[in-house]
């Protein structure tokens, strides 16, 4: 047996407790695994007093998490203080430039910093290694690095905030309204205090990008992602969705168009969508994840399973730990940093698909001539179209689905209804999963 | 940019076509990811002459495929000629005697070798790797191996067999009876002229005794597995499961029992089993696999997709070959053979859980009475009890749910009833997915 792989924690949330959990639980047949010993050496938080139930007086304990990068009795860094830059990114440049590995859980920072700290890695011929970044305890990061990695992948979408679904489908089982449910989720600790970056598709959309680079071979441009969040997503429109036989889920969703087309680039969007009842993603409750990933050997990949939490974040950082203790990593983006593709944003408005759109419309006479004038003008033809019941403020409900056509013709229309006085609010447009 | 990976293919069926279609289509995308060009130098087939719809001319003809073990021009032989033993198994020996690494899709194989040649491919320091071997395109022996390692495995199940799975949802969705969905699937290609294996259940058997050891660091024990397959499933057992809110699926399960407890051991069955409606299984659909385990960290991971055919099975093939022109590859079986548990079979008969019998009784007097009162003796409690409609051979049928018991308890009331002039052919026993 080779001499263990020495560990150093920086960051002891509700992860890097679990993270000591797991090893201390799991010692055994990680090290069978391993090949070797995995021996957390040295920690680092804020707060050397708070209680996180694991004994942490056997580590030694650094005040400042970058003194970590330089000792010479490590061997792999494990960061998990979180945000884009600041100490995170300080600790992350100084570990992979004192030549040591470095693992992270850390979306937020591979979206902004990623490509930069993934050419460090390779230059100093170190690990850079994020499992725990994207879904949690599902191996999606490998799956497609490694799993699917025969393939082209066309597109890659999933259900990638566990916050956001928990509260879709909290809405969904019990017919309640967005913020009642926020509220809960809140007191329950299912959310932040703040929850924005969570409910406005942030961290979805970070989580994302680095799917889509994995998937598609090129560099992670998150600024090009278009963002939005379920805020707007009310009671009816879940009721009316389900009706239509959908389910609204918040989905990341990530294309490669080829060039010569209309479409051509890379496409990348979070958004509130209409999911077929019959689609895999429907099925999925509460604060799951999944991602799906379509190849052209492979076909429809589907991965679910929690995204978040102590167990399993800490599962994804320590199967990072193995892969490191076994030598079996590369480059952190499947390929070099340099052989990874410039794909230009993909032009939304060509794209093609069907959506749902809900207007919350005064009661009045010629409201719905209105409308349908701004559909026919904008070239948008509707499938289907229901006006029943009201909504939270205290309109009337307008709810519709287009046939499939450009995106663009549906922005136009709402733009007609811009300024109208017919319309209690903005209207809700939501596209329709039909993949 | 290092030299090319030099691979040899051993069968040129639909799977060995498949890998030259997926090089020859996605070569550009390999390379990157593989960091290195991979090309097939050499193949090997019964039959030169069969239009496979590739050009073989450009590779090296070899007639007799053991002789791709010892050529100087190859680093990788990849074998789908199939079959536990013969010429399969003569090259994967002396691939390895020879140093080279080892690719395969063979579960047999691997279910009665598979120890041997991963400790003969540890002693050369070579690759012996299996992806394609279970589930097809699914990454689940990466899963398992690397994605899931940080965690003890409890159990691990799903639906391995997608000849099965396609006949099954074909009788739930059309009310038909298995030995005419069986004919229509052999007309259509989705099932073998000779479909023993697949409806026998001993291929998913093969594959859940890989997927067994991988989870619990254990042995690979074939021959401890129980097996029943589908051929006695009837439409109306498919119809009360529905009734009571369940699906039919042939379920592969293994599960380590902690020592120490009455059920200790390594517990393996493939039977068709009651999977309730609401269950990840119960929705897959066709030909799909799909495969679930539980971490005592993660929690429940599941993954589907395509588990057979030309393209999913060639993207396994070459996500292995990528693996070994990466360099990342280790032991096959997760650790080195040696540290490999010896499980000892679990006792199955004292694993609890709930059951569905069903009956074609005579219908005459005392029947139901005859029934019961075996259950009464055998200790088995009924859940809930149905007696409608006729059997294909003529009788009534009486369908029953137990409460959960011992499975012996169960074994025991057929055994009383065995011989009974009451029932009309074997009694049907479908265990319930209580997980």
């Amino acid at each position: 047996m080779s001499k263990a792989l020495r560990v150093a924690l920086a960051g002891l949330g509700t992860v890097g407790a679990g993270v000591i959990k797991l090893i201390d639980t799991n010692r055994e047949i990680v090290e069978r695994r391993a090949g070797r010993a995995i021996e957390i050496v040295a920690v680092s938080a804020r707060d050397r007093t708070r209680d996180r139930g694991v004994d942490l007086a056997r580590f030694n304990w650094v005040d400042d998490a970058a003194e970590l990068a330089a000792r010479e009795d490590i061997d792999v860094v494990v960061e998990l203080i979180g945000g884009a830059d600041g100490p995170a990114l300080t600790l992350a440049r100084r570990t992979i430039a004192a030549g040591r590995h470095f693992v992270t859980a850390n979306k937020a920072m591979i979206a902004h910093h990623g490509l930069g700290l993934a050419g460090d890695a390779e230059g100093k011929g170190v690990a850079f290694k994020y499992e725990a970044a994207v879904a949690g305890g599902i191996p999606v990061i490998k799956g497609l690095r490694e799993g699917a990695a025969a393939n082209a992948i066309g597109r890659v979408y999933g259900i990638l905030n566990g916050t956001c679904n928990y509260i879709l489908t909290t809405m969904e089982a019990e017919g309640r309204d967005f913020a009642e449910v926020l509220g809960e989720a809140q007191r329950l600790g299912y959310a932040e205090a703040d929850p924005s970056f969570d409910i406005d598709g942030v961290d979805a959309a970070h989580k994302l990008s680095i799917l889509a680079s994995l998937s598609f071979g090129s560099k992670i441009d998150f600024g090009a992602a278009a963002i939005s969040g379920i805020r707007h997503v009310i009671a009816a429109d879940i009721a009316q969705a389900q009706a239509l036989g959908y389910r609204v889920r918040l989905v990341g969703l990530a294309e490669a168009q080829p060039e010569g087309s209309t479409t051509a680039g890379l496409f990348q969007r979070v958004a509130p969508c209409l999911v077929p009842a019959n689609h895999p993603l429907a099925h999925v409750a509460g604060s799951l994840n999944a991602v799906v990933a379509e190849g052209n050997f492979v076909g429809r990949l589907f991965f679910e399973g929690r995204g978040a939490g102590e167990g399993p974040t800490a599962s994804a950082v320590v199967a990072d730990l193995i892969d490191i203790a076994r030598g079996e990593y590369g480059p952190a983006f499947a390929m070099p940093v340099e052989s990874l593709a410039e794909m230009a944003p993909a032009p939304a408005g060509e794209r093609r698909g069907r959506a749902y759109l809900r207007f919350s419309v005064a009661d009045r006479p010629g409201v719905l001539a209105e409308i349908a004038a701004a559909m026919r003008d904008a070239g948008v033809s509707i499938e289907s179209l229901i006006q029943r019941g009201t909504t939270p403020d205290g309109g009337v409900l307008v709810a519709m689905v287009t046939h499939e056509g450009p995106e663009r013709a549906v922005s136009d229309a709402l733009a007609r209804l811009e300024g109208s006085q017919s319309l209690i609010g903005a209207p809700m447009l939501m596209h329709i999963l039909d993949v």
